[in-house]
């Protein structure tokens, strides 16, 4: 049974917080293998490559097909039925769109001294994306973290799929088809990750590694971070919807089920300030869970994890919705509008009770890649500024560093650093002579 | 002696690849106990924080004296002189102006479906600054790590800064006021980390924490990163300096040293196509540094790590950069806005023989915490995004939703999220009754 909570119980603050701070994962500790793997792969690169790819993933390669070929690719490509072709254009045309808004401009101005600051974008030269392989290969997860790289303009994008005994989701090699990846590589795992990281005769390396992975890979990427930049370490999905009593209790409970679908771990929370509609919306997730396909997944990531939470009013659910920090915000209420404005941390808002969140995970434009386990309190979904970096300017002229220098000669006194201030000063004393 | 190369060598390659590779720090492992520290924090709070404080900075608190009151900011800020209190005002004011306009605009758009798209942006509810004490307790870096923080509109914003035997640089308490700190708190460490990631009865806890440190905050920032969010963890500092012919060649000498004073394991390199300007660089840093109170430092930094390449053009000089994609760049070349035009990986750039990087370090305006280690080939300096984060807002309309939704539904099935297309169809039956 999911968890029913209601604001005006007397235990609330306290089932509230436990909910908050529950853990949903068990994360093995394989970050000892990981480390072993990440140094083989350093130290011996394809070679530990086809090693590590014949005993996790049971599959022969040489240093000659790591590489999946254009043709291969194209091959693959070519078998995928029309209309789904046609859907992964469409989501790629929109997610394209969608972040093509997202480039940041560069700015350049001369203040009141002489001075010309600013600062310029400019793309990262090589881009990793992971994909992870078997249930959890998703070809639209491909299209949300390759395209956002090409819009910034990085100059070449790297693939990297592992092929359990030899497979491969066609849908997954056209979508890297579609969203205009360089390279292609059946790898997978820790081992994918140090050889994008570091580099082996076959792959050159990146200069940053995004992408969803298993344990494995997130501790890769941990790992890693600090030699290539990384998106995040994301964890089990979730989704929050903020309901008034005008909703269809069957679309709720299929908005709830497509998170729980996702995992046992998943996380779907409902607050409403309708009772009467919390209970028809938990009869009708009860209703649906066993037509599911995935009914054991999901039936048991709403049984341990799922929350119907009753609220005073929808303020009190905009507050309960801050301190949760959700994912995915769902607002089915007559002016989302208004509501949304009071929401300060989520990951991503779906307003009104037409925009299912799935309509988001493929076709809606922004991306998919976003912020779990409250870490919306501080952080953004993926994007186009995830592959650039920003470095600033600036330039003096004499006038300037004769009104500003002063200045810095006397805090770099103050700090003790002798030649900080002495390469000011130097330059000063040619001004002053 | 520093390294001398010249591209025209035959043996060129190598020893550059040599010099990007070379070690310049051997990190202690304090991992182990740095998780320990964490952990008692986060056990025992408040009393850990004073058993700890008592063990590293041999300094007796209570709950009640963990926090530095206004009162006892405000005295040590009084007995500031004049001059260096209007110089930081200086600073504080030019940084503001600068991460002024750093501040990101929200965006929202409807498209030919009908579909109204965007994002916004929203500040972290608090945030939390680390100061390091003693020698490298530097008051410049509390404004620049505070400011672009209130430029963003963050809540709250703390500050901790060890105070070994009791002191603390009063400059840095008159930074912290001029910047607009709420609270300052007398821990340093991974204990400081600790409180400000995990929260004690005393020290609320905060969503995002920036700031210089030692190993153990380094690895403290590593280790609360998920569960926070972190600028980075900084290397030893560098400076790159690209010239041509017509330098005075002891400004060049003093800003080489500017760097090289910070750290023994700074490193500080110039790139010139005239190798008699080499030459005369070399020697006016051999003249400098027994001249400068910290000639050990400098001293070691320059024989061990600092550097002279000369080459043919500067061209080649600015192919060279792109691959040490150094922290600080200058550019004491006739025309820097040309040399700047072709470089793509820097963290900050200098312009012109006027332009010593001292000056950034203080009052220039830009940010002075930048990404060392090569880490420009993939990250930025500190900047108001990093107290920032991004919602992703989409509304379908139904006709929107009738338009793109079949799209979903085809991809959701490839997807095998039954769910996910559920949801979608659902809400398309509706439309279509």
């Amino acid at each position: 049974m999911p968890i029913r909570l209601d604001t005006t119980a007397a235990d609330f603050d306290a089932r509230f917080a436990a909910l908050l701070t529950m853990k949903r994962e068990d994360a093995p500790d394989v970050d000892e293998a990981v480390a072993a793997i990440l140094a083989d792969v350093r130290d011996r690169g394809d070679a530990a490559l086809v090693e590590l790819t014949a005993r996790f993933d049971r599959l022969e390669l040489t240093a000659d097909t790591v590489r999946i070929s254009p043709a291969e690719i194209a091959e693959a490509a070519a078998a995928v039925p029309a209309d789904r072709r046609a859907a992964l254009e469409l989501a790629a045309a929109r997610i394209r769109a969608y972040h093509d808004r997202q480039l940041p401009e560069d700015a350049e101005w001369t203040d009141e001294t002489g001075a010309t600051l600013g600062w310029r974008w400019t793309p990262v030269d090589a881009a990793g994306l992971y994909v992870p392989g078997g249930l959890a290969s998703y070809p639209s997860s491909v299209l949300m973290n390759a395209i956002p790289a090409r819009v910034a303009g990085v100059g070449r994008l790297v693939m990297c799929v592992p092929a359990p005994d030899g497979q491969i989701d066609p849908l997954v090699l056209l979508a890297a088809q579609i969203a205009g990846i360089d390279e292609v590589y059946r790898i997978g795992g820790a081992q994918a990750v140090g050889a994008m990281a570091y580099g082996t005769a076959t792959i050159a390396p990146v200069d940053v590694i995004t992408g969803p992975g298993n344990a494995y890979v997130a501790a890769a990427k941990r790992r890693v971070f600090g030699r290539v930049g990384i998106d995040m370490i994301a964890g089990p999905s979730e989704v929050l919807i903020l309901a008034d009593g005008d909703n269809d209790p069957d679309w709720l409970a299929l908005d709830l089920l497509a998170q729980a679908e996702h995992d046992a771990s998943a996380q779907s929370i409902l607050i409403t300030d309708d009772a009467a509609l919390g209970d028809a919306v938990a009869q009708a997730v009860e209703r649906r869970i066993p037509q599911l396909s995935r009914a054991d997944i999901a039936g048991a990531s709403w049984r341990d994890f799922g929350a119907i939470v009753v609220v005073r009013d929808l303020d009190e659910a905009a507050d309960l919705a801050n301190r949760i920090a959700a994912e995915h915000l769902e607002l089915a209420v007559a002016d989302p509008q208004a509501l949304a404005a009071k929401v300060r941390h989520a990951g991503a808002i779906f307003l009104g009770r037409w925009t299912p969140e799935a309509v988001g995970d493929y076709v809606g434009g922004p991306n998919h890649v976003l912020p779990t386990a409250r870490s919306a309190r501080f952080s953004s979904g993926l994007s186009v500024l995830d592959f650039l970096k920003r470095t600033t300017l600036a330039t003096m002229t004499p006038d300037a560093l004769g009104a500003i220098g002063p200045a810095a000669v006397t805090l770099a006194e103050a700090e003790r650093l002798e030649a900080h201030g002495l390469s000011v000063a130097a330059r000063l004393e040619k001004l002053n002579r």
